[in-house]
């Protein structure tokens, strides 16, 4: 952020009055512009014991393979979101929506919300933003050609959840991508 | 928003190629500027039979009593936000988190998480944007002086679930106003 977005004036970064640390404020017309964490919203959609992956049509990591999940956007619920984003990255319906795991990505201000859905029917396809679509089984994850760390962790998590019977709900964290090497 | 954050231009509402609703997007140096919901987290610390409500010491709502809670940060986990507006709002310390009740206020554009906690010591005393901090048990609420329907909608849910002995955690929805009182 270099401009206010209220008055167009040169933003400035520095801690607030009665704050405790830096934000963008204006100068001009005292606007204080926060950051905040924005919430992405996917689904494990299920089929018997098969669930839907999308591989990737657009970058970062295309061509990799993810769950469909996508920013929430103002105004919708996250169950919604989670629906839309089902519908625009694999054609595919979903419903039975249970909130399953969360997970701070707190180095990059992202919040991630993922449902276990029951997925309507085998007539899926994929969406502007994926090359192909599949329902897989777990010997059949691409577990070396996963897109993101997180979505790796809710697999991992989901499928040995699978084998003890039970999904409690549960919050993750995602490290630096630096933390993990370490150790 | 009336100006772009990136070059100071002023930006139009329209739809952007490829998308499906409008944005504030920039004519001069093409960025597209999203509105995301915003993550508020807060607490019910309980001791024993009772819990910590605040009463607020700021507009909106001021007078009314509250959970505290508050904006997550970027940068911070869930939890590290609920345990910074407890100390902040209540002068409180909190330990042993669990996720408890999600809401969607899809109409504002906030997404509410709330846990239970356990309040570590009795020694508190209200921050700037309180007037007064106090551990009240469940005949104590002040149920005609809550400050906000969905502060309203977890203390009712979670004194429910208290006689019931367990604490599912839930999503719900806040409604406009309007839709409650017509409904």
């Amino acid at each position: 952020m270099k401009f206010c977005s209220a008055c167009g004036h040169p933003v400035q970064l520095a801690v607030p009055p009665g704050d405790d640390r830096p934000r963008h404020f204006c100068p001009a017309c005292g606007a204080v512009h926060y950051e905040n964490p924005r919430v992405v919203v996917g689904a494990i959609a299920e089929r018997e014991d098969r669930i839907l992956l999308c591989r990737r049509a657009i970058e970062p990591r295309l061509g990799l393979w993810t769950l469909p999940a996508g920013y929430l956007e103002s105004g919708e619920t996250l169950a919604a979101g989670a629906v839309r984003e089902t519908w625009e990255e694999a054609g595919a319906r979903i419903a039975e929506l249970t909130p399953y795991l969360m997970f701070n990505i707190a180095h990059i201000g992202q919040i991630y919300l993922l449902f276990r859905a029951r997925l309507l029917e085998e007539d899926f396809a994929p969406g502007r933003e994926s090359l192909e679509v599949r329902l897989l089984s777990e010997e059949e994850i691409p577990w070396g050609r996963i897109a993101f760390p997180v979505i790796g962790e809710t697999l991992k998590t989901y499928f040995r959840d699978r084998r003890r019977g039970a999904f409690p709900f549960a919050i993750g964290d995602i490290l630096p991508a630096a933390a993990w090497e370490a150790g």
